[in-house]
């Protein structure tokens, strides 16, 4: 079965976290807004056109007669088909468990450059960001790895032995804070060293990393979650 | 079996999407933190110990030798055992995905009155808030509202015949916009009126009659996610 990722076409976002997946199962798969006429075809479904399961935003994925919306719902579909999770209800429910929270985790690093609204320029907000950003570095984003350090106390990846969905979200979720907070990252790093150490495991896998220096890997850029703005940057 | 779900006892907040299911599949469940000793337990597991799966945040829920933790995660696990999910996977994704989009819109909810942290006093974000509430008021909530809409059209409920566990969690969102935003409420209520309809037939069922007339039910206050400050209400 070939899938068909619906995603923006121009950054990572919250589709990346899918990509990932797809890359690392070695999945057949489209990214249909990257190819010609595939933004049409986005925004007919997105208007829902032609399902009787519209997603309220990208991404979403068609694997064959299903329309599967939200990144975490994607993922825990993908999961046990493609070896990325473990079979047993107990073990899917703690993973996407985990996935969730890694959800939470990117909203609020989005906010910190949009804390008021995402339709407001960063300009027009740029005070409340400042505030927040700063918030966020000092209590929330180690709140985060924290949690996600001690869940890899004595585990290789989050789920055990075996690597998981999870462990590639948590892989961008670093890149992510890197590009975004470089400086803060460091200091965030030093104190999470499981974390890193996850992230440079699947940073090595061989299908991730001919994925991150082919050109389907879309670059950082300032109209994803992960943003560099220098005055947020404590 | 005997549910043990963990919530923060002075708040409906997220915990009470839970609740609700509980309520109306008329399952044997203790609210573990409004029984003396219970916040303990509750700090306990959050600390990590005795489980294996230790959850981010509150709420979560025994369910035997399972510890589940989100929300929407919760949900999904209930939903089928309760005749509260269709039972074939398709179903079961698109109330999930409809579910993870209650909850980017709780989250969004909650931001208008702490857009900047949740660590800081709502006094000292004000301004912020006007700004964000003014906004999520004219674009976000229309902007939810008007999907829900949509996918009830030709619908009694979002899963098509039968109650799901989202139609409990919609009845929630509207009487949560209710209480913070009365004036604005109205004006949504008015172009969405399917929605209304949903929210009125729950109301009516008898299970969850008895459960919002019962000690069980918290009140709305200025600590959940759906909190009354007249200046926000546009």
């Amino acid at each position: 079965m070939r899938y068909e990722l619906y995603y923006w076409p121009g950054i990572q976002g919250r589709g990346e976290f899918v990509r990932l997946a797809l890359e690392e199962a070695g999945a057949d798969y489209i990214d249909v807004a990257r190819t010609p006429g595939g933004m049409a075809k986005l925004t007919r479904l997105l208007e829902g056109k032609g399902t009787t399961t519209p997603p309220y935003a990208p991404p979403f994925l068609r694997a064959g007669k299903l329309l599967i919306g939200q990144t975490a719902n994607i993922l825990q579909y993908l999961g046990p088909r493609h070896g990325l999770a473990p079979a047993n209800e107990g073990g899917r429910l703690w993973l996407h468990q985990l996935q969730l929270t890694v959800t939470d985790f990117l909203k609020e690093a989005h906010d910190t450059h949009h804390p008021i609204a995402s339709s407001l320029y960063y300009e027009d907000q740029k005070e409340a960001a400042k505030r927040g950003a700063a918030i966020f570095l000092k209590l929330r984003a180690p709140k985060y790895f924290g949690y996600f350090e001690r869940v890899l106390q004595g585990r290789k990846y989050v789920a055990g032995a075996r690597l998981s969905y999870v462990d590639l979200s948590l892989f961008q979720v670093v890149e992510g804070m890197r590009y975004a907070f470089p400086n803060a990252s460091k200091r965030l790093e030093r104190t999470h060293k499981r974390v890193v150490a996850l992230h440079d495991r699947v940073a090595e896998r061989p299908r991730i990393k001919a994925y991150l220096a082919s050109e389907r890997r879309i670059p950082f850029n300032e109209s994803g979650i992960f943003r560099y703005y220098r005055e947020l940057d404590a």
